[in-house]
């Protein structure tokens, strides 16, 4: 079996999560070799940034090795999760043995905390990119970048994007496009895409400020880098 | 203040859920006068249509009258609500005094067997667009279809389409695009957007017929109206 395991931890961004998972929860239908898990320190109801409390249906140690791992990404959550050494310990040791690793928004920050980022081409959400940086990364303002065994999408609703990609990639184009009809996914933001000449950059970075002040206060040194490069 | 209560159920799509929720639960940075909860029968954890369980932070009865509601879809779990008397009997009260009432996906099905829909123009996932008939509605095809008190979207990801909209008419278009920063709402689908020449409608059909059977064998004549128009 081969199994695409799902990171679940405190304060994340469920959107990350729940946007690819809804698409490869589903790839087993068409190539039953495939299943999606959902793994976490412990089985109990973990909360999120939004008002919803998520449930894994496995514990780290019950999926050592998966097939492929996705890890999401979100703000205060995020930004703890950099220190949490179970929480990286599992992410570093699943990523050596996985055929892919792969990073919706900020769980970017978290492979590279992990180490997994070290000279590589990276993505993030857009207010994040340059703090790639920190972990000796290179920045990409890309949908998602495929570096093979690693593999990193931009902000929150690109992981959609970036598990299709993946769908076709483990699978065929085909798959892929039956996926898609699944989640029926015909994008129509009602005010088109985003108008990159209008990023809210200064308030975003304000906001990421305080919060990496507030959440890495104990590990200062990690919190200045990171803070250097927003 | 302006509660915006999304309803949580045994068996939901949770991307239906979480998408217009991570969109919404943003307002409040904006306009300080919303919130978005999540309500439930009860505040145990509720499973879904993939490895995950999800917990409501409020019950039905803790929220009796939202300023607007949003009732996600699904597959088996969706059908067998549409004969869940205490989910009904909710979205019936509180939309009868909500600003409006929305559905994500199949979704609609529960507004229409809560008799919502008659006579109205409506949307649901594609694959179910004419079953909407089975309540008294007009199905049309459209990403979101906004009738003022009711406003429907349709299949899964098209929630976060409808959710930018609704940002937009509680706000204002500059708040929508704020939020659409915020989730990296800038759609690259790999393949580009669906084919509709190519819809895998036989395979759909064929699983919606036996979907229905199952799950609606206590309620046949609900059953045979639904299936009677896929």
């Amino acid at each position: 079996m081969k199994t695409i395991a799902f990171v679940l931890y405190p304060g994340l961004t469920p959107l990350d999560l729940i946007g690819p998972l809804q698409v490869l929860a589903s790839l087993r239908h068409a190539d039953p070799s495939f299943e999606a898990t959902v793994v976490a320190e412990s089985l109990d109801p973990v909360h999120s940034d939004i008002p919803l409390s998520l449930t894994a249906e496995r514990t780290f140690d019950d999926v050592p090795a998966p097939y492929a791992l996705v890890v999401p990404g979100g703000q205060a959550g995020t930004l703890r999760a950099l220190t949490n050494e179970r929480l990286l310990d599992y992410v570093r040791s699943a990523a050596a043995r996985a055929e892919v690793t792969a990073s919706v928004c900020t769980g970017s920050l978290i492979l590279g905390a992990a180490g997994l980022l070290e000279g590589r081409e990276a993505t993030t959400h857009w207010s994040f990119l340059e703090a790639l940086r920190a972990f000796g990364a290179m920045p990409v303002s890309r949908r998602w970048v495929d570096e093979g065994k690693i593999l990193t999408a931009a902000g929150v609703a690109a992981g959609i994007d970036m598990a299709l990609h993946l769908a076709a990639r483990f699978t065929s184009e085909d798959v892929a496009k039956f996926l898609q009809f699944g989640i029926e996914y015909d994008p129509e933001p009602p005010f088109g895409g985003l108008d990159w000449s209008a990023t809210p950059r200064e308030l975003f970075t304000t906001m990421a400020t305080a919060s990496i002040r507030e959440e890495l206060s104990g590990a200062p040194e990690l919190g200045a880098r990171l803070a250097a490069h927003l």
